[in-house]
């Protein structure tokens, strides 16, 4: 049986975090070890510069994601790794399939209209106020992504559903318009319970701030630790683990019979103290040997370039004899 | 001095016809003969694809087209002579460019507030129907085409003077964002006189369908040129030249001196047959050779495309240099 294609893109404007890794890396490196699947796995850096107007950040944010990933275990034998920006018949065939794309639809994609949402409730006149042309074409280059290499499954949150149905549009018109060429992606809906607290006990995520990076140094993993919130519960009062940031985390990182146990010593009242030790040393026992190879990535870019490299031959190989068709279909051609 | 970067694109949809000659392709080439002059112009089939979906013709189009400047005697040892598509870095530098331009500025655009208007005309309930994202990125294309080569003139109809507009605004834009890489190119009005008229005395224009193709073969340009409109007066009668499909033709094709003898024959009431012969006969004289070299060079394509690919290395050798600048501004960079 063919492997299906599962492809994932990781955007490079920050530092990998706690969230992310159990929302996002992690499951991706489970799965990039069955067999049945070939995984494309791609640092998404054209995607970066629609958010992210410093280039030392996503340069920066470029170097820790892949040495994140490489880290905890991705498999760059299986796995297809590399740098979008490493493929030019990327931006290609995004130009490509604009051309068989209608406005009405990029219209309605949802990132575009928050954004008119946002200018409406802020009272401004220009409802397109700091939109961009990146932001309105946002959809056109995740189909271009996907659709390059014909994946089969996009694994995505419920919010990025829509992208994949406009892919699977464009594919479709593109196929009605100049014969099949494209496969029609499915999304794969990740599952909410992925989704771990911040330090304020909101969702995890860099725009509120509330982050724990990944691979932070061992002192500093327990600094922001001490730092979550919690109630005003004393030691011995029992306490409530389903609405607990700590307990949250822990469970993430935890199996069902330690899970289990921890949620006995909440009963029986843990101190919050007590409590945000143990999750520390936790957390770092589980890190620690990938904190190791983190550190040790991050000192050798030059290892990190090479592995990219091989990926974007690897990727190429399907990309260049695939744009060549993709090309021909649409009439340009070498003249012999 | 160094020389001025005078750029031009050609889409690739057509055949050229008579008032292509005279409008922009006699003069293009007479400017590429300016030692003042580096001279870049390409086949904009990206660009053709914005208003054509048949493959068959916008490839024949790539080749009538390379064959017709060729055949006029475009010197490509001076000119950078190549095709939009064999240049990746135009797609990429056209995805960098959309990052920084506001939506508000293609929502300006007089090409899609046309298709708008028409929209409005007919009733339509839906404003952008038959819009696609290549004709709302078109801006974004040119400018990336422009910018490019950090071309200092663009040769544009009074019509595409906004694009030039939008080009500045664009490589402004991102000079401020990330430093100046962008020369502000300034837009070169062609005049209006240049303008032919077609087979029914409206404008020459392939949507007109009243085009008279360039190098068409000797006996069909006879039976186009008998075909034009005119009035019914008689031979003996005088007529007026200055309104004149005929006449108007002629003098695109003649010297000064000429041009008065015929002044001086419709004076004295030339006949319309004659006239249309004395038509025929000039411009065979005039296209003969240069259509025996067209007829040549479409019999050898294999030539065509060696020549087309040595101005994409030209082209490239400017390009991936000063991509690889513009990519690295913005954070796109090599780890080492």
């Amino acid at each position: 049986m063919k492997q299906a294609i599962v492809l994932t893109g990781i955007t490079t404007t920050g530092t990998p975090h706690l969230g992310n890794y159990v929302g996002a890396i992690r499951p991706a490196i489970a799965a990039s070890k069955d067999p049945d699947v070939l995984p494309f796995y791609f640092l998404a850096d054209y995607h970066a510069l629609i958010k992210c107007q410093e280039p030392a950040r996503v340069s920066l944010s470029t170097l820790e994601i892949a040495a994140t990933w490489l880290a905890l275990g991705l498999d760059t034998e299986n796995a297809v790794f590399y740098r979008q920006s490493d493929i030019p018949e990327i931006a290609e065939l995004c130009w490509l399939l604009g051309c068989v794309t209608a406005k009405g639809l990029m219209n309605r994609s949802h990132a575009y209209k928050a954004a008119l949402q946002t200018n409406e409730e802020n009272g401004e006149n220009d409802p397109d106020k700091g939109v961009t042309m990146g932001l309105f074409n946002y959809p056109i280059l995740m189909a271009a992504d996907i659709l390059m290499f014909n994946a089969n499954r996009v694994p995505v949150g419920k919010d990025q559903i829509q992208h994949i149905e406009m892919a699977r549009d464009i594919a479709g018109r593109f196929n009605h318009i100049y014969g099949e060429h494209f496969t029609l992606p499915e999304p794969e809906i990740t599952e909410e319970t992925a989704i771990l607290s911040g330090l304020d006990g909101r969702k995890m995520s860099k725009s509120y701030d509330n982050t724990i990076p990944l691979f932070i140094e061992e002192k500093q993993l327990r600094k922001l630790i001490m730092k979550i919130k919690t109630n005003s519960l004393e030691p011995g009062a029992p306490k409530d683990p389903d609405t607990c940031t700590l307990f949250s985390i822990y469970k993430a990182f935890a199996g069902r019979e330690q899970t289990l146990a921890l949620r006995k010593r909440y009963e029986e009242g843990i101190g919050w103290g007590e409590m945000k030790q143990f999750l520390f040393e936790h957390l770092n026992e589980h890190l620690h040997s990938a904190r190791e190879r983190y550190d040790a990535l991050i000192q050798t870019p030059e290892k990190i370039e090479d592995i990219l490299q091989t990926g974007a031959e690897k990727a190429r190989r399907y990309s260049q004899p695939f744009m060549q068709k993709i090309r021909a279909a649409t009439g340009i051609r070498k003249l012999v």
